[in-house]
């Protein structure tokens, strides 16, 4: 049986774009009790286009994560279409007028959650895979007397400018599709999604991956069947506005874009005084590990920990439980710390 | 003044798919002066979308082609808009009917031109970049016998799975605009083109390019400049059943895929009995130097020399002088051997 997520409703946000959206609900799963000193938090912010259930792999007893330990709290990213999204939002901010929301807007409206609605001054860990990674580096620089740990898989504090490039590509794809009705559509631009599962394919995961036809694990028969069943249908479930907002997001990550950094990336890294394992995939095509071993470097308090996977980008996803097993060990290490 | 390339035309050629081409028009150009000798030609075939006059930034005085020294043909590669393509084919043949063309049909006609026409009977060099290293590989194992050195660089003798995933996504950037018509179209679906352009972004160049910011070297004023003046101008001056067909050809290339090595393809590479050298770019996201090491690995003759370049795939394209150098530094040591 699913569990229905939470949501927190908030009002009258005003976003760092300048606009305000009347009504902003943030849908989040809990995972655990909080105990009695309320130190047992745990923030887990999804990725693009994933939501809470998606985050499941890396909870469970006996794991770094485990619920019988910790409260583990997965908020899930504006735009995901379980919190408020250019699909579920009411007119006039619906569909393409849903206004561009920032990685420090999701992890503000995440910081309200946690203080405000659930009564926590402090977490014991922020962690995430992609752009879940992003905003644990925004939750610790935003709030460096908050925030004891992270552990940031598979993503930077900012998005280099490569990574933005790859994003076009996704982008294209959406807007190439007439029935995509700039935004305005009503029946699904199929075709835009479809393209957006071919442009994700080779950049998902690495040359190796598919060299060895890794895709077997996944149970697939053949390099197309991988194509069709895993990566256009993934993306057919997903909603083109939503997909298109949250690569906005993506594209302008950047935790000093904000009126406490100003826009000094070195001195908003060196603020982030969390003890911090970073780890990238070690074939990662867009969040490389060549981002994250500069960005290590200016952390005062982290260590360098690439994961050694051909999985490109997926090493953070689950699918490879070897990959899992160096994360949760790894995620072990920084809570027993 | 521009110089129209010179025709070979082949009549009803029957290609290794089984269809008949009524009349084939190979379109090449030359430089230099056959010898007494009738030993001095190089081939240097022309890459994905490239056109003869796009060869000849390696072509010139003092530099390892030089044509004071060497006869230098460039054959244009079918499909490419200037030999028989989609695009200039007349019915039935013309736009989506047009038949798949692989690199060893190519490279049987190269060796018809330059034996029957040209009255050749031996190459001093086959080199070329991206698919044009495709054919130096391909005329190496089909012609061993003919061909004294094969100088490839940016490019494999076969197209590995994650270079033909990156090539689904070209090939579903041009499917998804509705203009393209499944191919029958008659106003140029420019979307499409566009499209293309962004995909091709983030694959042609390295994650390092990008985050340097090198595309000020060629003269681009900020990031959207370059994807829109060079990316998207790069493809809207292509024809997008011509870019269909190339990549059919780039997907489907493999020296062993004919009737002398049956798909072995160790037995194809090891059969190239030509003296090499071959050079990928350290840092090309697709033809990459791990597939390159391990090809050149069986090769009889054979030097690797990876371009040291943050140029990715461009390393090969003649937009950056060192990268020249050290491409026509090797090729004149090949050559003086």
């Amino acid at each position: 049986m699913v569990r229905e997520p939470e949501k927190a409703v908030f009002d009258n946000v005003t976003l760092q774009c300048g606009q305000t959206l009347p009504r902003v609900e943030l849908a989040y799963q809990t995972y655990g009790q909080p105990n009695a000193a309320r130190d047992n938090l745990i923030v887990y912010p999804t990725w693009y286009s994933g939501q809470h259930h998606d985050n499941e792999w890396l909870i469970g007893s006996g794991m770094a994560l485990d619920p019988e330990r910790w409260f583990i709290v997965v908020p899930n990213m504006l735009g995901n279409g379980m919190s408020s999204s250019p699909s579920n939002t009411e007119e006039p901010f619906n569909q393409a007028s849903f206004p561009p929301v920032t990685v420090h807007d999701n992890v503000r409206l995440q910081h309200r959650l946690v203080t405000e609605r659930l009564g926590f001054d402090r977490v014991a860990l922020v962690t995430g895979w992609s752009m879940g990674a992003m905003q644990s580096f925004e939750w610790g620089a935003a709030y460096p007397d908050m925030v004891e740990r992270i552990g940031p898989f598979c993503g930077t504090a900012r998005t280099w400018p490569h990574n933005f490039v790859f994003l076009e590509a996704v982008r294209a794809a959406i807007r190439t599709d007439a029935a995509w009705r700039n935004g305005w559509y009503t029946d699904k631009p199929h075709r835009a999604l479809r393209a957006v599962g071919r442009v994700y394919a080779g950049w998902g995961l690495s040359q190796a991956f598919y060299r060895d036809e890794l895709w077997r694990e996944m149970g697939y028969a053949s390099l197309e069947d991988f194509l069709v069943g895993y990566w256009e249908g993934f993306f057919l479930r997903r909603d083109p506005n939503n997909l298109l907002a949250m690569a906005w997001t993506w594209q302008h990550g950047d935790i000093s874009a904000n009126d406490r950094y100003h826009g000094d990336f070195s001195a908003a890294l060196n603020a982030i005084t969390a003890r911090a394992v970073v780890m990238p995939g070690r074939t990662d095509l867009y969040f490389t590990p060549e981002d994250s071993e500069y960005e290590t470097a200016l952390l005062p308090n982290a260590e360098f920990r690439p994961i050694p996977s051909v999985w490109g980008h997926f090493a953070g996803s689950g699918a490879n439980p070897t990959d899992t097993e160096f994360i949760d060990s790894a995620l072990k290490r920084l809570l027993s710390s």
